[in-house]
Order: structure tokens, then C-alpha cells, then sequence
């Protein structure tokens, strides 16, 4: 089975920015971990700070992968264009936050891209990654 | 371990109530499946359509068990009583939604309960409250 | 034919509160002489000042009578639960509003549960009550 | 028993428009049925696409006939000038809608005549005018 | 010099429409009363329950003119289409209102007119037509 | 003289519940102490996390005590349908809330009870409730 | 190939009426060249400043018609009556604004017919008539 | 006949401020031709830039005075408190502005001032004084 | 003990505006019957039309009183600048209304005032300065 | 005549993503024909998903070409930026839509581009990229 | 070169006041070693805390002045007066504050002077007034 | 001391694009003036049209830098992202404007960033850059 985690703007900065909100460890070293709980999963990841560029990666994986899990970061409060992106392609996409963006400030609350998804997991911190792979797997 | 999934109203009709949106089989049904597959979790149950007894068992249950998983139904986008409870108590709270209902209508994309609880997990069906006891079990 | 009348909060005090707004006497009064009216038409009535037990007789009606008359009171502007109990169920609803909500404060000129009702009759006093039965045993 | 049925813009296209929504009968067709219902009630019809004639018709016949059947269809909800007319005449008017119109577009939910009429009945189909005549003869 | 008066819909019923606001005598009454006041003023009147009648009449009269006295009654706060009539012709309009609006309901307190007019005069009763007539001829 | 004290809810967990906004002490040990102050009044004490059970509290007592003090707590922002009661009673009904609600979230700065109350009494902590009954029992 | 080109409000001031906005030849002068440039094309023309009128003009010919061509002028951003007039018949509209309406005031900014239109067209003067035409002749 | 014009902040530098909207010549000059107009009234004049000057002075005349012109300048989109001053006062006041503010920003499009006047005039220039105290002569 | 009463805008006219609303005694003879109420406090009155000197005053005493009840008057619902000189002294501020503002114009339902007050008290007429008192005295 | 046509985020997947709405044939396709159809106009294409790279291309054509066809697809409801590029090149764009973007979700119905624009075409499905070639060669 | 600084409502307290956010020394101080750097720029000084003395003050020095730096603290939120006396002066006028607005209240966050003023400098502290007369005195 | 200028999109453009908003120079002239003003202080640029290259630099610069000067364009009104990345590393940010924005389109008005910033420089035109290396290097 393939999935594939996709992270968006200022998240290569886990385990450095804002620690109180995102914890101090990397999210590479989270990834390790997460890979070795299941071996019979091949996780692939990709990072980019750059919308378009997420964009074509949605188009480059979504018509094979099994399933992608994505955390577009800001862009999810802001971007119609990752929203029609996740609706053009075929792959299921589980949108992930690791802070209750809900207990943030109000232009958090609001994501163009939950309607196109098949799931919502919000406020579990890195363990919310670990929960999409389950939606995806279990039968 | 203890955890206490609550279902709010109309969800004593699933698998008879609109069956397109909340499938076609029973709670009880489902219920039996995840105890079977978590035999060292303790989980109980229970539903109410009254909001006051809603948050009478969030207050008995809620400084003892060691999870709750809370599917408030209606409540949740008009009930501040019932956020009030969740504050109130210290077993923490999954917030757990069986449909997406960032795809229904503009009324229930808000919630009064997501900015005080654990997590919040959105349209993986019933899978949902699976995985809201993986969230509770976790280490 | 069976036709059920719900009565939500604080209209056991027809007759009693407010008479300028709703009138001098009784809904018992009013009821029997509907009752006289139309004589081959089973007519049972309930009344509850709480949302959830109007939710609960919903459930327990709404699959079998012929017909349901409901007067929500203030709960048809707040209560999303009531709406999603309409929604449902499958006997048709008929929304009855005694005074004409649209001449008092504008948080009575919205009704969470008139899109899933078969009608709505608003503002002829006690005589809605009847012609609410008149749209449901025409033909 | 004199009453008229007022019917506004592009409701000459019933039968004609829109038969999910309006059905697939003229009003012609059912204005003859109403009339041998009611064979003591004599019933007016008339129906302009104009507002202004509307207003007109208001005005001729809103100082003495005994009820007014009004279903202003699009301009009851941008129209104060035919709001004030039926607030400046004293024939009592009863506003319908054949369609549920709370179940469309959110600009259908508002209506500048409700305030100042009688009654407002929606969502009976044809069977609303019938209800509407139900609540001016009755005693 | 001529001055032309236009009244808008319902403004036919002055004297006989709500008189606590309007007041009791007719228009027609006033306006005999104001051309004797006025010897050397040439003032023609029109009134039509029509928008589009109102325009066509702007369009007649608004080139060659020396003033123009408009209430537009409740056409005043829906009518882009008159607005824009206001500000096709050359001929200065000064918009009447006989009732304070700002006292009455909200949607009373924005004129679309307002900004195309060379001034507003509004809560004078009758006097209103006088003041601006007033207002036209000043040097 | 008889004064009724009407608390909504997660109010009985006073004392246990946020103890840095509503303090560590129960509502029983406040009232004893509430009562030897004013030992010529009669204070009788409810409380209902039911938003109904709170309405029939306030028809049963409504109409024959000589005052009421309403903490209606987080239905204070929601219910219309408490509102209503408290119109349709003819006892005064004090509205009193322990912590100050304009220090808090924006949704508590509105309440619908506001206007159908003698009074309101926000922020002092306990000794609202002393300062309600003082406004009840002065001449 | 019937075309019929309906124009609303004002238009008929084409040439006469805020020329830096509108141009300075009449609609008549720029029709003549568009039927020359288009004579297998028989293009019918309509203008009136009164919206039932453009109603009924709609109904006249929406059932047998090949297009229509609408600049409804004002009557675009406040006629629901006209958008359901569109709805209801099956000649296709193609809605035309002659100058840019998204650089004028935000009123303008909405149209309540472009969303039962077959197409729009905005802002390039004169000549969006004869795009409009294009659009319908195109196969 | 005593008539007193007040005028608020920044209208003491008529003439001298941004000269295209408010015209060129001071108050004292053209308040001079005003009074050889009235030669029968005896008109008072007070400037102050202070909000509080200004509640002051219609506390001082509101009760003797026959007539009140009052042009609050910017207090009259903020000020609740000059509003209030004149519902306590007795002598009716007319709310004049010299430049047709309905042209301006938007936030100068609302007054709190009018729903307590008895006239409001607006955009005549200078002469909007005139009209003022027309309206307040005139039997 | 030594308590600053405070009044704002139009206070100074009790007993003589608005009697409906602010009943028809003077507050010096309220502030009479108080003083002698409360002998062992020393009470002290200030009342002024100015927002600024409202300030200077909050300043000059809010360093030494012991507590202050302040009426803002319509300054409650417009003032930034008395909600910042609030916190930024350190006597408590007790904010009184005397009319039940929730019942009046909406824009009387907001107070910039009371988050940095100490507490509100509204709509018990004058008894709201007395119960001010109450709880600033009471242990 | 050098016409450049640019195409933003996911038109890329035109004939591939949500052929309901957009057709099944890629854009490649469709520009042959067009190709083929102006062969006097000398026609380039560019497609990307990044919004910057959108803005550069803009600067690298938008100074010397002589018209722009451009659908920037969702970033037309996001992006400030490129309606500032817009405004500040010199080559004319053209907006076109695919969609009858106002059938649509509500966020669809505002953009950012029109006010810079030349010209606006909605809704014609492809043949609107074609409609903007007319728009541009038509002298 | 004569530059003005003018602070308003309560920053006479500064120093004194809320130390956490605008620092511990008074302006006095400040004023001092800012007088002391630009030996060569004649800098006066004045506060006041009534928004109508400010509005003297800037029509007093607002034709002669090169320069005027005004922090006009909470009227920056809600005064049109001031704004206004901003535009009928020449002088150049740069706002200043010293906290961030953009990190506190909402309500802080709109400001009716920016619009009217030369720059805005926000947020560094006391420094913020060397900078506005930096800005002032570059050429 | 180590500062760095960001700039991002259509700022290349400057001294080519809308002239009379941003002037005539290039960035680069005007970079060379600023470098030879503050020689002690090493300034380096950089410019990018792509949002998530703007984070990318930010990244990479923001934990080592003394100081960053941001001039964010368009996406000071839409980015959260940028806001995020401002918030996540550890050098001061000024947010500088070189036209007035308040003066501009409302959209405008608004910037994600501000709050995030150490202080905000608006509309000094191109000296906007050197007060914020003032703000910068001052102690």
C-alpha cells in the first residue's frame, strides 16, 4: 500500500518554530517512527513552502497513490486553488493539523479544502499523522 | 482503561435515518465490532437527545474515566452549555463527527465543542470512532 | 387517520401568557373543538417545554401516524436537533406558528426547521392549528 | 363572500415553468376547481408580471372585497412598494407560495410582505390558495 | 420657470393611506395650495405606482426642466434602475421625503438616490415639497 | 417574602469546575451563608443542566413568588425559549452571572434574557446573588 | 437564425446619457452595422424601462427563439423576477454589460441573473453585443 | 421669533478648508446675509469643536428656544450622546449638512442624530441654513 | 470609606428628560437619600457633557478612591478613550445603567466600559447607584 | 498580432479533472483548432500552478504583446497579487472563465482580476477563449 | 524647523500606566533626550484628554507648523472629528502609536486618521516619535 | 550589523509600473543611496514574485540576521503563510508600505502580517526603508 504525507508552508521548521505549539522534535525523526509501526505500509513524504508547487504534487501522485495525508499549514485557511487540486484528483486525501486550530485565532477556524477531503483530523499533534494512515488502511 | 463514547440526538436512529448520509447499520451493531477488536478497552455507552442529560453523564463520568469520545450530534453547533461541560470536566474529550460536515450545510461547519477538546476527528463514517479510541489509547 | 399536534416550550401557558400576543384560552379548549370538527380525524396531542423529548416523540411518532402538526415555540429558531428529528423521520410535518413571527424580533423571522417541513402556516392564531390539518387530509 | 387571488410575476407560466418545482398544471385549471369547491365564495383572479400593476390592483380592490390572496412570487422579496401597499389598504391579505421556498436560494428565505399580512402559508403546492381561502371564510 | 413633481407608488393614497404618518388631506389638495403660494413658478405633477413609468417620465422631462421634486416613495430604496435615470438627465432632482425614515424600519434609512441628487430633504410632513421647490429656485 | 434562586447549568459543579473564574467554593456552603444574612426572607434554591426543567421551574414558581434571581448559564447565550418564559411570568427575574461575561469569549456578551429582565447584575463573583436579592427586597 | 436583443433601463439614453461611460452613438446606429456584419442572422431588437414589461418580452419569445441577448441594465443587480423569468424559459441568455461594472460601485458587483445565463459578458463596450451574438451562432 | 444655529467641529474654518467641498466664504459672512433675510427672527450662532460644548448648549436653549439648526459636522455619524441630548430637550431641532455627505465615505452615510430630528436637510450647500429655518417659520 | 460617583452625557438632566424612561427626581435629591444610607461612606459626585473631563477625573481620583461608580451615560457605547482610562487606574470602576439598555436601540446593547470594570449593574432604575455601593462596601 | 492565452492552477488536468464541468479534451487540443481557426494571430501558450510564476510571465509578455487571454483559474478569488501585475503591465488582458462561475460556490462569484481587466467572459465553456480572441482582433 | 508633537487621551499617564505595554518613564523624560538629539528641530509639546482641544490645537498650528506627530491614542479609533481637522489642515500630520495595535483588540485595529496622514508608523515603542521626525525632516 | 531587505511581488516592477503610486526609480538606485547612507551597516536584497520563495528566504535568514525589512506586496493581505514564517523564526521583522494603504482599496487596509511584526512603517513613500533601518539599528 502506497501513501504518501504531504506537508505545506513553514512545517519544515517542526522541532525549531513556535515549540510550544509543535513540539521540539523534527518531523524526519517523527517519520522514522511512524514507518517502523508499519512496515507493510510504504510511506513516501514531500515538503514544499510553495503552493503551486504542492499543487503538482497532488497531480503527480493522485491518480496512483492509495492515499496521500496532507497539512497545508496556512494554506489550508487560504488556498481555493489546493482545494480544486484535491478535488481533480482520485486519491482519498485525510487533511491533518497537529495544533486544535479551533483554539487559534478565527481565520484558522475555516478550511477550503475539508469539504473536498475524506476526513478531518485536528489537535492530535504528530499523532494525528499516525491516525490518517489508520483511516486509510483499515477496511 | 475506561472510555465512554456518548452519543447526542438522533443518533439513537442510525441505520434507520437517512441512510445515505449515516449508512445502514446500527450503532449497537457497530458497537460490538470495536469491542470485539479492542478486548483490553473497558467502553461503554451512551445516548441521549436531551442536552441537560448530555451534560449530566459528561459530569458523572467526566473526572474518573480516562477518555471520552463525544459525538454531540445537533448540539454541537448550537450547544454552549455543553462546551461548558467539556471545560468543566477533566477527562479528555474526542470530538467525533460520522459525516463530513464541511460538505452540508453552512450551520454545521461550525462547532462550540472543538476548542475544548483533545481532538477533533470529521467524515470517516463510523470508522471515526475507531479512531478516536486509537487517539485515546496511543502512548 | 391519525394526526399528532406537538406543542413545544411555554405553550402550555396558551390562554395564560401573554394574551394580547396569543389569545385568552386554553389550548385543551381549542383542541376539543377541533376534535368536534373533524371527527373522523384521530387527534392525540403532546406538549414538553424540553427539546429532547419533543426529539424523542418525533422518533416515536414519526414512522407510523399520518400526520404531524408542530408548533415548536422558541425552539424552531435554535434547534438544529429538532430539524435533523424532522429530517428523519417520514410521516410529513406541518410547522404552525400562531402569532406572525415576522412582525416581532428578528430572531424569530428564521425557522431551522422549515426546509425540512412538507409546509408552513404562520400567523392566523389558533386557526392554524386547523388548517395545518386541512393541508393534510385534502387529496 | 368576495376574494381575490392575486398572482405576480411569471406565475402566467405555471404549468408551463418549471414543472419539478410548480407542477404541471395551468392556474386556469385549478382556479376551476377552487371555484366549484367553494361555490358560495366568489373568486377574482388576476396576475401581472409588473410591480406597479400590482400595486394598482391593491388599491382598486383593498378598500372593499373581503380577502386578498397575494403570491407575489419574485417581488416579495425585493418589493417595500408593495409591502406598503398591502400595509396602507384594509382588506385583510393572506400571503402564499406554492413552493417551499425555504428549501431554495437563501434570497427566496426573505419576504418584505409577511410583516404586513394576515397569514402566510407556503409550501402546499397548489393546495396553499386553498388554505389561504380555508382562513378567510372561516368564523 | 418649471418645476415638476413626481410621486412614487402608494403616493396616490395620500390622505387616504396610514394617516398618522401621511397625514389626511390628498396631495392633490397640497399642491393647489403650493402653486397659489407660488404664482411665478410653473408646477406640473405626475404620480405613477410604476418604476419604469417613473423613469420613462425622468426621461421626458429631465433635459429641458428647471427642476425636479422627486419622492420616489419605497422605490427609493430598491430602484438602482431610477438611480441610474437620476443621473442619465441633466435636470437637478431634489429628493422628498414627507415621513422622518430614519425613525421608521431599518431598510427605510438607505436611499439608492440620495448620491445622485443635487440635495435630500427628509421629516418635513407636506411641507417637504414646499422646501424643496424653495431650494430650486433660490439664487 | 419569597425569593427563588435559579441556577442553569454545570453550575452545580461550583467550586470544583475552572475554580480560577468561579472560585473553590460550593453553591450550598454560599447559600447557607446567603440565608442567615437575610433571615426575614425565604430563599429556596434549584438547579437543572435541562434547559425544559428550567422553563417549568419558572412556570411553577412565576406567577406566585415575590422574586427571582436567574443564573441561566450558558443557555443565558442560547435560549430563546427561556426568554420566553420569563415574558410569559409575571414574578421579576433578576439575571445575575458571576464572572464577567465582557472579559470572556464574544458569543457570552450577548444574552437573549437581558430584556425581558428587571435587571442584571455581571462580574461581582458569589455576591451577585446578595446584590440581586437586595434589588428585589428594597422599597 | 433568430436572435433577439432585449435591452433594460436607461439603455434607451445610449448616446445621450454619461457618454464618458456609455459612448455617444445611439444603440439604433450600432445596430444597423451589427446586422450587416451578421445578415444571415435575423436580429430582432427590444428596449423598455419597465421591468414586467422585460418579462413578458422574455416569455413572448424564451419558448421559440434561437437567443437572447440581455443587458438588463440596473435591473441586473435587483430583479429576482427577471432571474426567474430566465429560469423558466428555454431559449438560451447571454448576459451583457456594456462598460466594466466590477470597476463601478460594489452594488453593481452582483447579478442575480448570471446564474441561469448560458454565458456573460462584461466590460468591452459595444462590441459585447456582438460577442453575445457570436457565442450563439457558434457551433 | 428665536431661532439658534450650532454648529460642530470643524466648521469654524469654513472658507478656509478644503474649499472645493465646502465653498469659499466664511459662516460669519454669509450668517449676516442670512439675518438681513430674516429681518423678524432673531438668529443666534455657537461654534464648538467640543463634543461636550456642544450637549451643553442644547441643555442651555432646548427648552426656551423655537427652533434649533443644528450641523454636528463629524459628531453626527459617532456621536450617541448629541443624539441624546436632543430626545431630552423640547425644541424641535433640524439636522442640516452642507455637502451631500451621501456622495462621501461610506461611514458618513449614517447619522444618530436624525431619528431625533425634525427634518433633516442635506447637500444644498450653504442654503441648507435657509431651508432650515423655512422649516421652522413656516405655519 | 471614599466612593466617587461618577455621571456622563445628559445625566445632568434627571428628573427633567426623558421621565418615561429615567423617572422625575432630580440625582441630587437621589444622592441625598444615599448619603444618609450610607453614613460611614464618604460619597462624592461628579457629572459633566465632556468625554475628556470624564477622563482627567477618572485620573485625578483613580489612584486614591476606594472605589468609583460610574454612569458613562451614551459615552458607554462610543468611548475607547474612558474604556482605556478605566484600566489604566487602579481604583475598581463599578459601570451602572439606569435603564435596562437591552430593551432599547441596539446600539445601546454594547459597552466599550465593561471588560475593564470591576462589575455592571443595569436597569434598576436610581437603586442601581445604592447596590453599586453594596458591592463595593461589602467584605 | 501576438496574443498570449495563460492558463493557471489545475487547468493543466483540463479533459482529465471533473469532466462535468470542464469538458474531456485537454486544452492542447482545443488550441490546435484555435490555431487553426485565426491564422493571421500569432497565438503562444502558458500553464502554471505557481501564482509568482504567473506574475513573472505576466512581466515577461505584458509590455510588448498586444493581448492576454487569461484564466487564472482559482487564484481569480485569492490573489491581490496578480491583480496588481494586471494593473501593472500595459498589454490588455482579457479574463475568461470555463464554468458559469456564479452557478458555483459563493467564493467563485467574487474576483480579484475584473476591475483591472478589459474585459470579462464567463460560462461559454472553451469557446470563451475564443470570444476573447474576437474581443481583441475586432478594430 | 518647527514640529509639533500632539498625544491625547490618557497618555499623560504615561509612565504610570499600564507599564507592561507602553514602558515606565514619562513623556517628559523621553521628550528631554528627543529634544537633545535634534538640536536643531524646535519640537513643542502638548496633550490633552478632550478629542475637541486636540482639534483646536491642530487648527491653531496646522497652517504654520512643518511638521505635526500625533498619537492621538483611543479617538484614533472612533473620532471623524479629528480625521476631519487632519484634512482641513496643511501641515503634514504622521501618526504614531506606541504599542502594536495590530496585536491588541480589534477595535484598535481600524484607525480614521490613516487615511488623511502623511505615514504611520506603529508599534516601536517610544521610538516610534524619533522616527516620525526623522521622516519629517529627511529630504 | 547584518539587515536584510525583502521585497515581494511586483516590486521589480518599481520605477516602471503605476508611476504615480510608487514613483520612478528603480529599487536598485535607490538601495545604492541607502547603502552609502548607512555604511556600518551591511544591507542585502532580495526580491521574489512566488510566496513560498519569500518563505523560503525568511527560513533561511530569519535565525542568524540582525534585523529584516519586509515589503510583502499583495501578500501582506492575503498570506497566512507568510505571517506563520514571520512568526516562526527569531529575527525582528518592520513591515513597510512605500504608498499609503489606507488610502487605497479596503482590502488593503488589512495586513496578516502586522501582528506578527516588530513595528509597521506606512506611506513615506521609498524613505519608508530607511526608518525602518533606523528602527532597526537605534538603541
Amino acid at each position: 500500500m502506497n501513501i504518501h504525507i504531504i506537508n505545506g508552508p513553514n512545517l519544515n521548521l517542526l522541532g525549531v518554530r513556535e515549540k510550544s505549539i509543535y513540539g521540539d522534535s523534527s518531523f524526519e525523526t517523527y517519520l522514522a517512527g511512524l514507518k517502523s509501526r508499519y512496515p507493510d505500509v510504504n510511506i513516501t513524504y514531500y515538503q514544499s513552502n510553495v503552493e503551486g508547487e504542492l499543487i503538482n504534487k497532488l497531480h503527480e501522485i493522485g491518480f496512483s497513490e492509495d492515499g496521500i495525508v496532507l497539512n497545508a499549514g496556512a494554506y489550508t485557511h487560504t488556498s481555493v486553488a489546493i482545494a480544486d487540486a484535491i478535488a481533480a484528483i482520485t486519491t482519498p486525501v485525510v487533511e491533518v493539523h497537529i495544533s486544535n486550530v479551533h483554539k487559534r485565532e478565527e481565520f484558522r477556524h475555516h478550511s477550503f479544502l475539508s469539504s473536498n477531503c475524506k476526513g478531518i483530523i485536528v489537535g492530535f499533534g504528530m499523532d494525528g499523522y499516525r491516525l490518517a494512515i489508520e483511516s486509510l488502511i483499515v477496511k
